[in-house]
Order: C-alpha cells, then sequence, then structure tokens
C-alpha cells in the first residue's frame, strides 16, 4: 500500500425529506447570499426547484441563479456564475443537480477568489491551492461523486478541451444526498450514470500498487452493488433502497475511499474526455463503450491475475483456467452494460473514424497514462482502442 | 435503508515517515501548548515517544504529558488530562497510541471547556453537544477506529462502569497512520484488535434495516481483509502490507461508513462493556469470546437468511442447506479466533459465574439492548449467553 492522505470532510445529509428541517440551518452557517446553481431544468418540473426556492425565501437568503448548466459543463458558463457572485457579493453556493452542476459550481466557488481567467484556473488541474466560496448541494442524480470531493471536470469546446481541476477549498461544506430526488431520473441517464460509477471503482481497482486489501475489496463490494441496484433502478424508478444504493455508492466511489493508497494514472477517463471534448457525448457512455476494449487490449499474462481477481469477486466467476476466466469478466461486464440499453458501440453515439488520431493524441497529451497508467498507453494504443470501439465487440 | 448523516472529517495522513515532515505544521495550526498523552509506554521502548518529543522540541512547542492511560482507560485519568490542560493552557492534545489513549484525550478534550465533573460528562453520553480542544493522533494499534470518529468509552471502576461518550467536536482533527508503528504489537494484542475491528463490522453487519448493499458488501469486504491479514501480521510483524490493512480496516471499520443507514442497537458491545467494567479484561477478546455464542443464540428462522449471507460472502460457504450454512458461519468465526490464539471461554480470562447476573442486568440497564438489538435480549437471554462463554462451543 502507498502512503496517501484521505479526506473527505463533506457533512453528508442522506435520506429523505430531510431538507425542509435542515437546508436553511446549513446556509445560514455560511451566509444570507445565495448563488442557485442547476443545469436544464430538470429540478423544475419535478417540484424540487420550489421546494428549494420556498426554503431560501422562507429563510429570508436573497439568491440569483445561474441555470442551464450543460451536461459536460462549459467554461463559460463557469465565467458567468463568478461574474454573478461578484456582482451579488455571494456567501455561499447552492448547487442543484448532478456532477455537471456540482463541478461547474466549484470552479464558479474558487474563480470568485481567483484573478486568473476561469479557463487559466482549469489550466492549473488538480493543485488549486487558493481559497472557494463555500459549497452546499442537492444531488440530482447517482453518478460522478462530485458531491463528495474536491475534482470538477470542465468543457471548452473552443479548444476541444475537457480538463479536470480541484482542490481542498473546493470539496462541498454539505451535500443533501435524498433518493427520491433520483426518481425521476430516465432509464438511460440512471444506466449511465452506473457506468461511470463503476468506471471510477474500476479505475482505481486497476492499478500497479499491490498489498491493497482494503481498497480493492471495498470497490468489489461497491460495484456488485451497483451491478445489482441499476437494473432494479431502471425497471422500478421509483425503489427507494435500489435508488439509495446507487446514490451512496456513487460518492463512495470517487471520495478517495477505493483509490487512495494506489499509485497510477487512470486509463478510460483520459480517452473518454477526448470524445466528450470532441464530440459532446454523455460521459457514462463513452466509458462504458471504451473500458471493456481497454480490458481486453490489457489482458496479458503480466494482468491477467488481477482481473481473474475482478472476475471472480465482481462477477462470481468461478471458471479455473485463468484466461478464460478474465476474458469471462470482461464479457460479463460488457453484456451488463449492453444489457442497461447503453449504445455499445461509437458509430451509435455519432463518432466515426475522422477524429480518432486526433483525440488519441490529445488524451495521451492531456493526462500521464504514456507513463504511468495499469499499463502505459501511448497514441498507437489509445487509437487502437478507439479503433475496436467502432463495432461490437465478440466473445 | 434508513436516513443517516455520514461525517468523517478527520484528516488521515497514513503511510510510513510522515511525522517528521507534516506533524509541526499540523500542530502549528492549533497552538503551540501541547498535552501529550500515551499509555503503559510501549512507544518509549519503541522509540516513537523520542521521535515525537524531539519534533515537538524542535518545533518549539511547550508541553505536559499525561502518561500511563489504562487499556479500559479510567475516570480518575480524563480528569487528571483536564487538569493539566487548564495548568497549562493547552491548545491542542496529542495523543499517542492505540484505542484507550485517544478515547482518554478525547474526554479530556472535552473536559476542558465542560463546567462538569469528567464522569457526569460520560453519562450524557452520545450527546455532548459542546467545545473540545482540537486532538491529533498518532495511532499505535489497530483495534477501536477511535482515530476516526465522535466516540470514546471511560471506565470508572468504583460503580463497575464501562460507558460510551461521544459528540462531533471530539472527532480528532488529524490522524497519522503509519503501519511501522504497529510493528511491535504482540502477536495478542494483534489478535485482540482484529477481533475489535470484526466485531464493529459484524455490529454494523447483523441490523434489522434492509436494502442496505452498500454497507454490507463493503463490511463484507472489510471483515475478509481481516481475516485474511491478521494471521499474517501475527507471523510477520513486519509485513508492511498486512500492518497497512489492518490499521486502515480499523478506521473504516467505526467511521459511519458501514454503521450509517442502518437503525437499531449493537449486541456484543454491551454484553462486553459488563466484562470488562467488572473483571478489567481484553476489550478485544471479550468480544471474541461472546460473539461467537450470541451469534448461536439469535440464529433461527427469522434471522437466518443474513447468517448465510454471512458465510457465503465472508467465508466463502457454499453449503446450500440454509441452516447448516449459517451454522458453518459461526464455526468460521470461532475457529478463526480459536487459530489466533485467543482464549475462547470465560473462565480462560479470570471470570466464572459468580457476577454473570449482575453483569447480565447491567448490560441491559447500560444499553437499549432489550428493545432494538438485531434480536432483543434482555438479562435472562445475556445471561444465558455469558454461560454459554464458560465452556468451549461444540459443532
Amino acid at each position: 500500500m502507498d502512503n496517501f492522505r484521505f479526506y473527505a470532510p463533506t457533512d453528508i445529509r442522506f435520506g429523505e425529506n430531510r431538507l425542509s428541517d435542515e437546508l436553511a440551518d446549513v446556509l445560514n452557517t455560511y451566509g444570507k447570499k445565495v448563488l442557485l446553481v442547476y443545469g436544464g431544468g430538470s429540478i423544475k418540473k419535478n417540484g424540487l426547484y420550489d421546494t428549494v426556492v420556498e426554503i431560501l425565501r422562507a429563510n429570508q437568503n436573497t439568491f440569483v441563479e445561474l441555470s442551464g448548466v450543460e451536461p459536460n459543463p462549459r467554461v463559460e458558463t463557469v465565467r458567468q456564475g463568478i461574474e454573478l457572485c461578484r456582482e451579488n457579493d455571494v456567501e455561499v453556493i447552492l448547487a442543484v443537480g448532478g456532477g455537471s452542476t456540482i463541478d461547474c459550481a466549484k470552479v464558479v466557488a474558487a474563480g470568485f477568489y481567483s484573478e486568473k481567467d476561469a479557463w487559466d484556473l482549469v489550466l492549473e488541474r488538480r493543485s488549486y491551492s487558493g481559497e472557494a466560496l463555500p459549497i452546499v448541494t442537492i444531488l440530482t442524480l447517482a453518478a460522478t461523486g462530485s458531491e463528495m470531493n474536491s475534482g470538477a471536470v470542465i468543457s471548452n469546446l473552443a479548444v476541444n478541451q475537457k480538463l479536470g481541476v480541484g482542490g481542498t477549498s473546493m470539496i462541498p461544506k454539505v451535500s443533501f444526498l435524498d433518493p427520491k430526488n433520483t426518481f425521476t431520473v430516465p432509464k438511460n441517464q440512471t444506466a449511465a450514470g452506473s457506468a461511470d460509477i463503476l468506471s471510477h471503482l474500476i479505475e482505481n481497482y486497476f492499478k500497479k500498487t499491490e498489498g491493497t486489501d482494503v481498497q480493492d475489496s471495498v470497490a468489489e463490494g461497491l460495484m456488485r452493488t451497483v451491478i445489482k441496484n441499476c437494473p432494479i433502478a431502471m425497471q422500478e424508478p421509483e425503489n427507494y433502497d435500489a435508488r439509495a444504493n446507487l446514490m451512496w455508492s456513487s460518492s463512495l466511489a470517487l471520495n478517495g475511499l477505493t483509490g487512495s493508497g494506489k499509485t497510477g494514472a487512470w486509463s478510460c477517463h483520459p480517452m473518454e474526455h477526448e470524445l466528450s471534448a470532441f464530440y459532446d457525448i454523455t460521459h457514462g457512455v463513452g466509458l462504458a463503450i471504451l473500458t471493456p476494449r481497454w480490458m481486453e487490449y490489457v489482458l496479458s499474462e503480466a494482468t491477467v491475475d488481477k482481473f481473474v481477481q475482478f472476475a471472480r469477486n465482481v462477477w462470481g466467476i468461478t471458471e479455473s483456467d485463468k484466461k478464460i476466466a478474465a476474458k469471462k469478466g470482461i464479457k460479463a461486464l460488457y453484456e451488463f452494460f449492453e444489457s442497461c440499453g447503453i449504445p455499445m458501440t461509437l458509430p451509435e453515439v455519432g463518432i466515426g473514424e475522422e477524429k480518432l488520431k486526433v483525440m488519441a493524441k490529445q488524451a495521451v497529451d492531456h493526462s500521464t497514462i504514456k507513463v504511468n497508467a495499469y499499463v502505459p498507453l501511448d497514441c498507437q494504443d489509445v487509437e487502437t482502442i478507439y479503433r475496436k470501439s467502432l463495432v461490437k465487440m465478440t466473445f
């Protein structure tokens, strides 16, 4: 196990019907002037917007709104949010939505204190050490884990870049996780969110560091939890426990619990970020497409044991031949994504072979996968994995 | 899943050789006047005391010492610590030791601000809402999880009481977890600490709330981690990864991760606290003795499914008959403790039948096991479980 720092101080308020009793008190800790951040308006349809606004009014908050945050949040929206905070002396940011909304809020929170342009701040990547406005979140999608960590991903379509940024001050102070707020999430987004959670667990699972039984066994447990509960939530959108297990998995998959103590770069996220940056596709879908191809590509004598562990402990595969067991685990993952209705080839999400080479180059340039991924990948490797994603996998 | 709050803000600095670079900075956040708390002197034998004192001197800290904290920390020691803090205007408490040392530090930290006598503060139990001095810990034993939570257990032998107390302000600010600081922990304490960790996981696992796949699968993973790594650490005391996995498991077993979202009282801890209160035995040993008897006692048609899950997911038992599988799981746990060299009957730790009845009464009086344990237990039930612990189990 490698040395690590684990710091996940977000105060999680999990469960139903907590906002009316707790939200006002939480906000009052930080101030009365609020920036309310949300996305495309689903919270207006399902009533959450009205609930929140009613609480803010009863609590005598003054608030301004940053709405329409994109699924891959744009730097232009971040700039707009920073402007709103400055013009209105905002004291606390309330993000109501999924990971994109929360990510946007995080960079607005930091940008408020920064003299740099928002994109220059993103270019600092994971080392932002300045202040940030306090952030409170109300989560509406089980996916990114942004509600309990320091990271954010921002897109700049002008330069076809989608980059991660983060720092301790950007960790949400309090996050309200009410599974009922995900009852209205449609099937395809439930599946894509679950794929995102699984991908975070898989990225952390396949790292070179050994002797990490805690991290690996926790990751295996969370993977089994997602694999069990995603289909239930898709079939029964108002199944509280299924939504609750997905929601809490999303936070734990990326709050440091399964990644701390293991060194190395993630593999599939850097490759996916280029797909989103160039084609603006759903992040979780891109990950679901790439991950099984990546697994097949890096499976070798050197990596087979970890893949066998994945097959046995996550999928219950009892096959004794190591190579066959490993392949069965990859097949199980692919078929799980298929069974969730996720489009499993690039052409199905509108991506052809035109830009594969340039995306592959950027995936390597914008990350460290060439030097310290589980299996280091150069431009040619990434392009090959993209090409394999053009057609269905066969087993 | 039930509603819950998860709040584990302790900044964990995990890994080897961090103190010289980080301890001074951490302490300086809170002040220069330190109360150094430790136990029976093992840190003087293994050099950790010297390391810490050297850092304190180089950092120009003034410090006073509260040493000799007992394995079941006494209220008299807490009073002494409070006095030292007041006399010396202490600003931060540095606890170097295992759970007992940290527990003692927590109640000293709270007592500093309280006008009540320390025992009256303990009698507030889990609802302490006042201030506390900041606590920094350097952990030397993988066991109680106190390094990352709000609870403490204090003994008052004058009245044969051992009670839990806690509050948010008592959560350690920073905890240094260096597995090397547990290399010198002897076999019997390694085993007892592991039994304590397993017990925390088991207490949280066997609760009535359903639909808790996250909590249960994480608990199963951590149980498997302890079961794998405890024997390795006993055989190879300087096996870094084995010590690391036990250490990190200890924190995660009781930081809310596996218990949040599940309602109800623990069963074995209240029964064990009376053994320790009356006989001052090692807590983990008492838990190891009681737990398999408790399991056998509460196994029924109503509970068999959970015991089957325990047998399958923790011990890999594939037996298809549910009742037999459940019993095999209990047997596996008992034999695991035996294989770790833990004395597995009460007489082996000096407890006869004399006080079983009065201890049973107190176990019920000092807890809520009679109303909301996994299977509610009255005085007669507890006495029966104690009596079963007088002789070896047979399967």
